[in-house]
This record gives C-alpha cells, structure tokens and sequence, in this order.
C-alpha cells in the first residue's frame, strides 16, 4: 500500500518531519510518500496562506492522483481537505481529523494543544469536523513549528502544562495539534495523565483502514467526483481530473 | 492482535455472524473472539432490554480482562460502550460508533438503515456521540434482525430503497446499523450510489488502528480506570475490575 | 397515592435518608415506600457501577410494578430513567430530572452542585435531558456521598461557596444533585442568594402531579411497553414485564 | 391555596373557560381565581398583539400581588412570562411551559398542536424554553380559538389527525397549545395513540408544586425583584412592584 | 428619506443623545426624527420593565406610520423588535442588533460590552438573533446609562478594560451595547485593539439600506401585516394598523 | 467611493452582469469596478473549484489592495471570505453573506434558491456564518447559471416555485444565491409572496455601509493583517500583503 503524506506549505523540513512520523506509525508494508508543494506560503499562519495552500495542495495532490493508495494531508488545518477527498479517486484524510477521531475514541470529550496564535482555527476547524460538543477547549503555546523543529525540548514542557490544564478541564485525551509537533507524543506520553493523540500517526492507520475496507467513492452527491469541470491555468493533472471521465 | 467481539444480547446465531463478518474484516495476524452473555435478552429491541444487556455484556467483558488486546461491542445501540471503555485496561470500540467515525472520513454528512422500530434510540446514539449534524437522518425498514439472518435477500431490497433516500437527503454515505446486517454491505454495495458502511469491518479495523497506536488508558477523569469501588452479586472478575488496583 | 423512592445502588442509609426526605415532601395521603437493589454497587461513582445498577433498578422496580402508582428514582445519576419509563406502568420520575425541571420554572438558567469527580456525568445528564443551555455548569465538591450521611454539617460550608460561584455566573437557582443530599437545602437556603433546589423533593411532587393527570403511558414509538420480549435470567416479575400482554 | 388564572386577552368567555379547566385539574383545597386584563387584543395573534398583551397581563398580576399564592397564565404563548416571573413575589407559570416540561416526563420528545397560523412563534417559544431538541415539531389547524369555544366538536377529528402526523413523527406525547383548547384532552384522549397534555392542568399542578417546594424567589440577577424602578402611566399596584422595599 | 429614531424609556435626555449621534451617523440627505414614549419606564433595567416599554414603544410608532421611512429603536436591549417590524409598513431596525449584524461583517466572532447588571438580556438577546455561536461573551460594567450621559469621560477607561478582555477572548469587534453609549466608540476607537461598533450609528445605516433596497414587507407568514384584529383601550393609531386593510 | 465587485471564476460574463447589477444597486457617487481572475474555474461547481478559486480571487484582489474603498465578492459561495477579510486593508462583504444578514432584518427566518447540485455547500455556507437556525432551507434549480445568462426567463418559473416552497416553511424573506441570478429579483418580486434577497445589492449597500462607519481593522486576533509571511510562488502584490508592515 503507497500512502501520500502531502504537506501543505514549502518547508521541506516539515515534509521529512511528517514522512518519518508517518513511517514510524505505519503498518508493515505500508510505503509512505511525501510531498512539498511546488507554491504558497513556507509555514501556514494566518486565513490568506491557507487559502493559497488549499489551491497549491491540490496541484501537489492532482500530480499523484492514480499513484497512490489513500493520502494524509500534513497539515494540522486540514487545508481544503473536503476538496481532496472530492477531487482524489481514493481516500484522502486529514492530520487533524483523524486525530479527533482517533480521540472521540478513547474517552468522552477531546483537547488540543497547538502552536502560536495561528489562523485561529482550530475552534473553526473542529467545528467544521461537527465535533464542537466532543472537545473541552484549545490551547496555544507561544512558539512556531520552526522553533520546535529546531528546538523540540524546548516547547515540551509548555506543551505539557497545557495538557494538564486540557485534562484539569475534562478532556480524557489531548491531540498534539501541527505538523511540526508529528511524534513529539512519545516522548511527552509517559509525563501525561492522559492519552496525547499523534495526527500523521492517526492519519497513516486511518488511510490505511479506509484502503482495507474497500469502499467506492461517493457517487452522487457533494462528494462525488468533477465531471466536465474545465479551468484555466491549472496543470493538466489537475485539470484532467477536473474535467473527469 | 487479539480482538474480543463482544454480543450483548443472548442469541448465539447474531455472535456467529459477527465473528465471521470480524474475520472477513480482520487484518492478517488478528485473532477474532467472539462471546455471548450469560443473561439477558434474546434480541434487544426495548429500552429495558438494552439496559439489562449493558449489565451482561460488562459481565462478558469482564471475564475476558487481559487476555485481549481490543473489544469490539457487535451489538449496533453501542450497549454500555462509555461504561465498557472505562472498565476495560484495552481499547474499546463501538460497532456503529466506528462506523459512523469512519462515514466522517468519506465525506460530509452519512445517514443510517435500521431495523425495525427498535428502541428508537439511533438518533440519540449519533447524538450521544456528539454527531447529530454529520447525520442527515435514519431510516427503519420493517424486519428483524432474526428475518435477515434468516434470509437476508428478502430485505436487500428493503434496504437500497432507504439507502437511496438517504443519499437524496444529501447522505455521502450510509451505515448499515445492526449486527444482524454484519456483511450485507458488500453485497449491496454495486446497486448503491453511496459508500454503504458496515459497522462490524470498522469496528475491527478501528480495533486495531488503537492497538498499534498503542495509546494508554486515560489516567484522570471520567475514563480513568476504577478503584476501591464494591459491588454486591457480580462476578470476581468484574469486581476485580472494579476494585481496580 | 403509593410512591416509590427506587435507590439504584445496595446501601440502605441512602435509601432510608431518601425516603425520610420525600416524607418531608411527600402531601398528606401519599404513601412512600423505600427499595434497594438486591445487587449492584454500594454507591454509583464510575460508568461500570451506572450500568450494573440499571439492571438492578429495573429488577427492583419490576417486583413493585401494579404495586404502586408512581416511581422516583432516589439516584442523582438518574440511572437507567428512560428503560424503566418505559418499562413500568405507571410514571417514573428522576431526582436530578425532577429537578432541573422545577429550576426551569424559578428562572433563566440553574447551576448543579454535586459530590466528588463522580462519574463525570452530570453535564453529560444535563444534555441527555436536552437542557445544556439552560444549565450555566456543574461545580463539584471534594467529598463522597457516605461523608455528607456521616456529618452533614462538614459539607455545608463547601456547598454554599459552589453555589455562590454558580450564582455569580448567572445562575437563578441551583439543583443539589445526590440523593445523600436530599433535604440539605433547607438547612442552607437561608444562606444562599438563589432558591436550592432538592431532587427528592421535587421528584415527589412531580410523581404526585403525574399520577394526578392520570395520562396514559405512550401506545407507540420508543416508549411503548415491550411486548413479546424475551430474556434469559431475569426474574420472573421483570420477564413478564418484557413479554407484556 | 390561591392559584390566580390570567389570561392575557380580553376574551372574558376564555378566562371562563380556563377557570373552569383549572379547577377541574386542582388539588382539593385550591383556590382558583380568574382574571381578564382591562385592555388590549381581544384575541392574540399576532406578534405586536403579544407585545400589547404582555403590558396588560403585568397590570392584571400586579393588581393580585400578595393576594394570590401562585400564578398560572392562561395564555398558550406564555405571554411575559419572564417579566411576571420576575415581578411577582409568588411562583408564576406558564401554561405552555408546563404542559412542555410536563411532556418532558412522559417519553422522548414531544409534538404540539396549535390554532390557525397564530404569531408564528411556538417554535420560537419551545427554543425560549430551551427545549428545542426535545420538540419533534409544530402542527397547526386552521381554526380559531374562537371556533374551538363555539363548536369544540368541529376541530376535534382535525386535531386528533395532528396529533397523529407526529406521533408518526417520533413524539412520545403531544402538547394541545391553546387556551381555548383547555380540557379538550380529556374528551380526545382515548381515541390518541400518546398522551394529550393540557397546559392548563399542567399549569395549575406545577404551581401547587411549586407552593408546596417553597422555594424563595431569586435574590441576585436577571430574576431578582425589581428595586428602585420609576415608571409613567402604570397603575399604583405596578408601580409599587417595580419600586420593590 | 426619513428616520425615526424611537426610544423605548420615557428619559427624553437618552432620545435626544440619541438623536445627535444618528444625525452624525446619517447619511447626507437623510432627516432624523426623535420620539419618547408618552407612558413607560425611566431606564429599562429589569424584564417588567422592558415588557411595559414594549407596549409604549409600539404606541409611539404607530403615531408615525406613513410618516417615516425607516425606524430605529434606540433601545439597546432591542424592545418589542420583532412586533414593530411586524406592526410597521416600513422597515424598522433594532441597534444592538443592527450592530451585531454589522460586527458579522468585521471578522468571526465579536462581544458586547453593557451598563449594569441590567435586565440579564444580552446573552438572550443575542440568541434570539440567532448570533450565539459568533459571540464571544457580553462584558458588563458597574455604571448606569444615566452615570453615562453625566459623565462619560468617567466611564471610558471601564469600557476600555473590558474591550481588552473580549478581544482576549477571540472577539474581532465589541458591541457598545446601550443607547447612552451612542457615539462614545468615537472617542475610545484609537486605544482600542478592535472596532467598536456603535448601534445607533449601524442602525441608521442599515435602515437606509433598507429604504434604498425598496423590499416589500412580508405578504405571508409570521411578520405579515396585521389585518382585523382588534384591541381595547389602544391609541387609534395602533388600533388601525391592527385593523389593517 | 470605489468598490471593487470580484468574481472568483473566470467568465467575464458573468462579472460583467454583477457589475451592471451593483451600479444598479449603488448609492450616487459610487464608483463600481468589475474583476476577473486571472486562472480558475469557468464556473465553480466543486470544492476543488472552489478551493484554486479561492487563491485566483486572492491574487485580484492584492491586484487592486489601496485603489479601492471596499470589496463585494461576486460569487455565491463566499469563496475565501474570510482570507480577504484578513488580508485586504479594506472592508470586504460576501454577496451571500450580505443577502443572508439583510434577510435577518425583514423578518424571523429566511430561506436560499440556488442553481444546481452545485457544491454541496449553501447549507455549510449558512452554518459558516452562524446563521444556521435562522435558515429554512435550500431549494435547488435543475439548471446552470450559464443557463440562467443565457435564457433568464426560462428559470424565473421555477425559481418562483421554489420561493413559494419556502415561504409555506416559514421563510419570510429568500435569498436569490447565485452571481447569475444578479438583478432578477425585481423581476420576480411581484409575482412572491415575501421579498426577495438580493445579494449583490446588499453587498454594494452593506460595502458603503462599512465604509461609511469608518471602522479600523482589527489589530489582534485572527482577522489581524499578516505580518512578516512568506510566500513562494505568488504575486507582487500578493507576496506585499503577506508581508504587511
């Protein structure tokens, strides 16, 4: 099984950051691809970037569509996941989104730990997942993947002071919330009173479920795959699946 | 791996067919369980009779503690799943409670086929697991359990009319909810336009998903294992859990 | 008028402390009569023990079915309420639903007060009663059911400042929830800046209102009585309840 | 016990028809005292009708304060009934509020029946209540009250087929809306498949309730006494209320 | 085009406050007019009160029906809204809510700064708008409208304050809820960290957007004119609009 | 004052009839400029299309960021509202938004028509912006909106059937969602029996209207202006925006 973990901005690092936390988290026989975006922002961090992403998230995507078996967007905004799982002829799953899921699975109500005042989203985002009434609340720290890429020992106790006010709230597990932030659960899991949630750990075992069980995509409905869709200035990739058939 | 599938209702036929759908689901290397109360009710189909079920399957549970690496609950109200998943040092999981995680992942909004009036608690099951606006409705066909297991073309047809429904609705996909439907949906699934979602392959793959994440249990809150708990009439092995310790 | 005041758990103090508290509320010519399981937990405190005792409630109830004309249910957990609604033939009211609802009546929004981490569910009652936005938040204190019986007065003082908390985020009254609480509130309403509201208290009245309505038990839909049911180690009084006719 | 019945409109034969539901549904031993405001619509139904009503029911109340032990508005729109709440130094109760919390204790979910196209807004009344999701919906018939005193037969067969459509629906009981419809449940109930709920019988039942409980009002907040306010052009007997000391 | 901008107290200092901010908010062209109840209370504080203001206030707008093209309510808890709009042949607009709809269009979420402890209605009011998921919380400070109008230098460093507290929050833009705070963002708006937003100015705004759109009203439904309905003891002018036709 | 109108798809067309609509719609002395992107769909209909939308529209709008005094999205999704809220210096109304917010104004609820199966989304689009329980509902046209350009009165039946429909749900107020039914409302509005919404015409009146009010953009939050962001890959004027400063 080939799984695309598709990073949403340009940081290579981030990419390899994911694609080794994928890896780590796969099944045996699971080959894990990554990919970078070839446009859009370096880190995600304010609505603008993340729109631009969405588009060159899809570009990226297209550029693999047929060569794949599921993807992981890495990307802890799920940016413009619903667009990938309609437009990709196979499962698409977000980092986040998986890891609340992953979370409505292991006790009653969720929390997140995130990085930096972001695009205030994650509220948003949970929210779009349906899931408000499953999650107690969202914490951010105050540094940027870039410094916990550097620097990961340094953000770990912050991380850990929010989790323990997440768990102090009622949340029976805490996902780690960002790309950059993808296996640091490990290290933090045995200082934690409760489970701490991996997305790219999620993501991969989720995308690995929905290859197994098999199911067709949507057919009809908001999800189901463009047909005779045409677009300028798009790759012929892209433009190919747009246009469908 | 090995995974209990768990009946909460006394009919040994029903366990049978789960354990079979369980295996056809199973990933290579995961041994499938299956268990039957000792009491209860035959088929559940009151309040009452889920209410005692409850009781019997934590019994059941209860004599499996350790000698399992994951439950999966085969009985579609998910009887006891909160109760079950904080009394249990494994993951727990909910045959329509992973059937309805994974409908999310397939698109926007999933609906539901049910048998018979049943106890009327499907809409408050989604709602229980804090999905109501992912579900766009439930759909009841007039047959029992028993009738599909007993012959389970005569209701195919019953179910593509509501699955079809469903999806005019605006369903993206649709879970067939009921042990007794364990599997239909592979047959079903070329005269539908929608992903039909079978609750005991999700269940099992789910099951899994938890155990290779490998997650602890929640050490605080609502979820925390009990301890120093007593109670009168149950089994050693419950109390045992129960004493915790 | 016959009452029954139904402890969900197997510690007569509690059931004795619950009936003197709906004699005190009971009108004149109501007769209240106490039950307590013959099995299940000394005192509800984790998920497990909530489900055990909703067998042993219905156990319970069923041996008084015909017998008496309505039932409270002496639990703050309102455990297993909506089953034995169903089940019996007569009204069935919940302490902690009883409650709620008469705080309904006193003004906008009421507050909970309620022992120990417990089992974390009163928030989750709140909402099952589908009144989440009429409740401003649980606040729960340091101290178990079996210390508030032993000395009533050590937990005064820690109840009033809960409920001074819950006043200054708006609440208009303030339900104390457990059935070792019952009858507390007149000891401290001339303390507190908003009405007390006592579930025993009200959970009687509200019966008596019930019964005096004489209203029929629903004919269809989810809680109609069972008929035809069948289940394997009940006794006799709750089989026949579940075969009905 | 002095329950005072007050209607909000100047319909006396409604206020007639109310008094004599009310004291038909009272304990032995109530008092039941009508009264008809000296102004406004004679019949509500619109929303500026409301508005106007909601003034001259504060009038009527204000002329009974400390006079009467409870209150009961005989208004199916619970006209004002925040603001009498409030005002009044006893227990006030809307007729509609209590037949829905009534309904409450009865199953599920509850359905209402109402007269013609009316001022739109008992969806909006149920969700003031904060029971929105407890509501499977509103059906109304085209009759007017005014019809319904004149020839109570004629709307029966239309009710009872409303009545129907959301027992179908999924309510456990349904709420007959309506002043003038006070007592026709009892004639219609046996020929319903759930239980018919009278505001007016509630209403009386729940204020004896409430007299029995005797909780004090609120001391602190949106429901406190009103202290120290002026107003222009209100009677002596208001005045003095929105003065309070 | 002509405004009526409609106080709902009988304080003529808060109408004429008012007044000046509106025309300093209009548009060249527009003419405002001001109009204070002949009967009511001083300062709306309390739910009675509010109610009375109701009636008054619906008195006062049908004395200008046919002359106005648009109507204000220079009321910050929005009185008898909804009535108005339904009573009037114009549209007429509520400040808070003009305000909150106009917050909408500045960023996600937006919060309420407010006098006193007031009626308690903020929260409500804007639930009844439908607008709670995008509010953040209502701040409230210890002064009254009146301490305003006589000292508003005094009041400012306290909005301020708590400005600062919602935009911690999440808040984009804070409603300065209350017609004595007419025009104050003005002077707060350079030390804020977001837009103040003004009712009175929004209103007259959206008002004129009203009028230039040229929208019939209603024709069916719940805000349909009313048409024969009669009232006793109501001005003529309010009589005839009930009458309609 | 100058106001941009920008498409988000890229037929020029259909800009060309929005800008035609909004100088109808303009105050005097309102300047309308129209915009097409550069690269995109023809006509978005997917949430793919949507998504690379999204970015094309950012990149016009960076085009014309300091040459105009507010933007009007022309597009009936909204598509990357928000972003542009966040990154343009000036207010930006999506036209749907508009429409939806002006409906909350003439009434309790509204209701949508819309061309086609579309994207799935007038519902999340209404639930994006908070107005969900204010929303009736959506009722779809077999029809493109290319159709609707080419042969207007074709639709208008139909579109008529639809807003009937809607009001018999109780909408007093629908909203034409769609750039290619710009202008038709006049048309149509003799023939409905509640107004009909027009969102270009709110969005020009809500523009000036922000305009008028003078606010600041936010400085903190999640609609604060980016600052100091890196983006690859995209425009000059882009790139200046996401740098800030």
């Amino acid at each position: 099984m080939r799984i695309l973990v598709a990073n949403a901005n340009t940081t290579a690092a981030i990419t390899e950051a994911c694609v080794r936390a994928a890896r780590a988290a796969a099944s045996p026989g699971t080959e894990i691809l990554g990919a970078t975006p070839a446009f859009g922002p370096r880190v995600i961090s304010t609505r603008p970037e993340n729109v631009i992403a969405g588009h060159a998230l899809l570009e990226t995507l297209a550029a693999h569509a047929g060569q794949v078996d599921a993807v992981v967007l890495a990307v802890s905004h799920d940016t413009a996941l619903e667009a990938a799982r309609q437009l990709m002829p196979c499962p698409v799953v977000g980092m986040t989104e998986a890891a609340c899921l992953t979370a409505c699975m292991l006790g009653g109500r969720f929390g997140l730990v995130a990085f930096g005042v972001g695009i205030g989203s994650y509220e948003e985002l949970v929210a779009r997942h349906g899931l408000a009434t499953r999650c107690v609340g969202v914490r951010r720290i105050a540094a940027t993947p870039v410094d916990a890429l550097a620097d990961p020992a340094a953000v770990q106790a912050r991380v850990l002071e929010e989790v323990a006010v997440l768990a102090g709230q009622g949340a029976d597990a805490v996902v780690l919330a960002g790309a950059a932030l993808a296996g640091m659960n490990r290290a933090l899991q045995p200082r934690a009173p409760v489970p701490l949630v991996d997305g790219i750990a999620c993501g991969v075992r989720m995308a690995e479920m929905l290859v197994a069980l098999g199911l067709p995509k949507p057919g009809a409905g908001g999800y189901a795959a463009p047909r005779g869709r045409e677009a300028v200035g798009v790759s012929d990739a892209l433009g190919a699946l747009l246009r469908g058939g």
